[in-house]
């Protein structure tokens, strides 16, 4: 992989997240790789998709986002901090997506960059069918990297939680596969809540492993 | 039901999703329900959970969100527009959660109120096992009302999509189970992208329908 972005959302630097991310940041760029990193909460990156977003309004009557994403990417003029986040997808060759499990899903600063920076016209276009396999990210690669409080076992098929791999299909399908990009398997790290120094530097060698192994 | 509580999260109130929210409010207060509303947008709520929702900190050195919760809400000392929207939780009998469907889950600003006001000690207590069905809500009703842009079909079990009931699961079992509500079935608006006028007058009706239709 020539380019690399990582989008990260959890708050405290110091914590598994921030020991995982730094990891990930070194093992990529010792290889060559050009890492690029959106840190939502360092950024204080605006998670509330709103009108304010559309500068230049296609309909100023009634606020419909989706019509307003298409008009804004075809007269380039969506909300300077969206653009930027755009370059950025537009220039990986994978995107990286990390961050702690909270409620099972994604914390809302980062629910909001993909309702946010994922706008129709970018990554979609449901009119003419790109979607899936025709989405307009196709031929980039994506990886989430989750760290759960749990163990695995609430998290097994029949478990409790149900199988968590399931429990982020509207992330890993709906989402990022809707889009055209090649999901990678979700590396997960369980029993993150608490856990102990050696456990945590081995999860993080473990994680740098897993780095290494994605083919170009 | 003598209380409830709608959650509401769409930006645009000349919207279908303005039309469900009036609707319920008239069904509602007709019947003699006491109806408070968290209309998110219009609160501009603080949608990312950070260490400001904690004045009285726990431990300052380090930021772990679940001990900040547990801390504050055993010494009530949590942000204030989080103590009123627990306020407003504990008095209902009937959380109504109403949202259009982005990216097959909840919009930010939603995602962000269930992070900061659903706080650990108030909702459950990993600690002592109080999840499930010994959560800290149980005795509470929730119900999830969505409107999705796409057609039903799409979402049909085995289509490209997936089954919606099953998408929205993180929300349903994992979070508002958990915490020991008892979960209605989901009432889902389909096809809600560019509604013809009737359609969504017969929709509001169906709506109302169902509302009445909920057991004290």
């Amino acid at each position: 992989m020539e380019n690399v972005l990582i989008v990260y959302a959890a708050p405290e630097p110091k914590s598994l997240n921030g020991a995982l991310l730094a990891a990930a940041l070194k093992t990529l760029t010792d290889q060559g790789t050009c890492v690029e990193v959106s840190d939502l909460y360092g950024m204080k990156f605006k998670a509330v998709l709103d009108a304010s977003d559309f500068p230049n309004r296609w309909d100023t009557t009634v606020f419909d986002p989706a019509a307003e994403q298409i008009h804004a990417i075809a007269t380039d003029s969506i909300a300077p901090d969206i653009a930027t986040e755009i370059e950025k997808v537009r220039r990986a060759d994978l995107l990286i997506v990390q961050f702690p499990i909270w409620w099972t899903s994604m914390p809302a600063i980062l629910k909001g960059w993909f309702d946010r920076v994922f706008a129709q016209g970018f990554v979609v276009n449901v009119g003419t069918g790109e979607v899936y396999g025709r989405g307009l990210l196709r031929g980039k690669k994506a990886l989430v990297v989750v760290t759960a409080g749990s163990p695995a076992e609430l998290y097994a098929p029949g478990g409790p939680h149900g199988d968590l791999h399931e429990l982020l299909r509207p992330l890993t399908h709906n989402l990022l596969q809707f889009c055209g990009l090649e999901v990678l398997p979700t590396h997960v790290v369980y029993n993150a809540a608490g856990i102990a120094p050696d456990d945590a530097d081995r999860e993080v060698e473990m994680y740098q492993d897993r780095l290494l192994a994605i083919e170009a």
